[in-house]
């Protein structure tokens, strides 16, 4: 057996984060998230401060997307990769990385597409966390000290970013059940409810093997 | 705490509905798939054959679902009902009886719009089953002894036909994780795997209470 993966998709407001910060300190692993873009900052020689302000944004421009389609996944490190707007550049060396961490290391990764990149690996359980948009609205409301008609437009904001970006990068769709291997409301579980349904999961996957 | 709840969902070739019967097998209560047809049949006076013609089948007409927006779904038994389509009134007549059931007693029930007619009942568990296409393929050539093109086929017509149902009488969206408290891949876990998930997330939520 390979080193035990976990990547984690979530709603805005739904925990996700926390969620995959508690399942990792319960393991004992590492969890990757900024960390991650660090990382891929590192490996790829890019400046840290492009890669903040670059992170899970999709690509603005239709005509670059037009240009994208032309190139494959698998050859970015041909000389077209020069010419690629940043956004791709990042996704790319963040793909890059997370698939060297998996084969390195036991972890929980959130967000970044980490569940395409690693849709071939057996280890991997692939996770998305949602919650009722009431629920979510009182939590990041309270956290952020904003009225709650903010907290459900940030909330919508921040959630169809999120989409665009999954949409746009993979073959999969955001949010959809066909996506992961594991969805939960974590409005109905709570935030360690969710930790132990992930933990079965892995149990239930082992003792298959 | 009320009765305990089971509503699946599922894909066509996911095992979704053996996993419903395993599961009220185990806990020694009572499925509802037909069964519910049949007593819906009873209980509103309909001949039981046209509840297996008309059921989970959207309706085709617009200029019908166009009447149909001006009534509301809690005053169904007045006159306008004599008027309705039949598809609305089996799906109203099932509507109904799932209310009344999960107040009768605990239950499994499969396919139906179930968790839309439930979801203001806390005790009821939402769950989505899916599949890989691929694995699901395998399945129901098998099954069905079919050639794996015509099983391809037959999956995408009964979920096309199962989406349309779901959509068009609830206000979520067939197969989304938000749709669901809990949405597995049986693929990856198995049928028994998906059984012990479903256990896990009552024992968490019976133990939050």
């Amino acid at each position: 057996m390979g080193n035990k993966i976990y990547t984690i998709g979530r709603e805005f407001g739904s925990g996700g984060r926390e969620i995959g910060e508690k399942l990792a300190e319960r393991l004992g692993i590492k969890l990757y998230d900024k960390e991650l873009l660090q990382q891929a900052a590192k490996e790829s020689g890019f400046c840290e401060e492009i890669f903040e302000n670059h992170d899970e944004k999709p690509t603005s421009s239709f005509l670059y997307s037009l240009v994208m389609d032309t190139y494959s996944l698998n050859g970015y490190h041909s000389a077209p990769f020069l010419d690629m707007p940043l956004n791709h550049k990042v996704f790319l060396a963040q793909f890059d990385t997370i698939k060297k961490i998996a084969e390195r290391e036991s972890c929980v990764i959130v967000g970044r597409c980490a569940d395409y990149a690693l849709s071939d690996n057996p280890d991997c359980i692939n996770i998305f966390i949602h919650a009722d948009m009431d629920k979510r609205v009182k939590i990041i409301s309270q956290r952020a000290n904003i009225t709650e008609n903010k907290a459900r437009d940030l909330i919508q904001k921040q959630d169809k970013q999120r989409a665009s970006y999954y949409n746009y990068y993979t073959s999969k769709k955001w949010g959809d059940s066909q996506s992961y291997h594991l969805t939960l409301d974590s409005g109905k579980l709570g935030i360690d409810g969710c930790i132990d349904m992930i933990l079965k999961f892995r149990e239930i996957l082992d003792a298959s093997r």
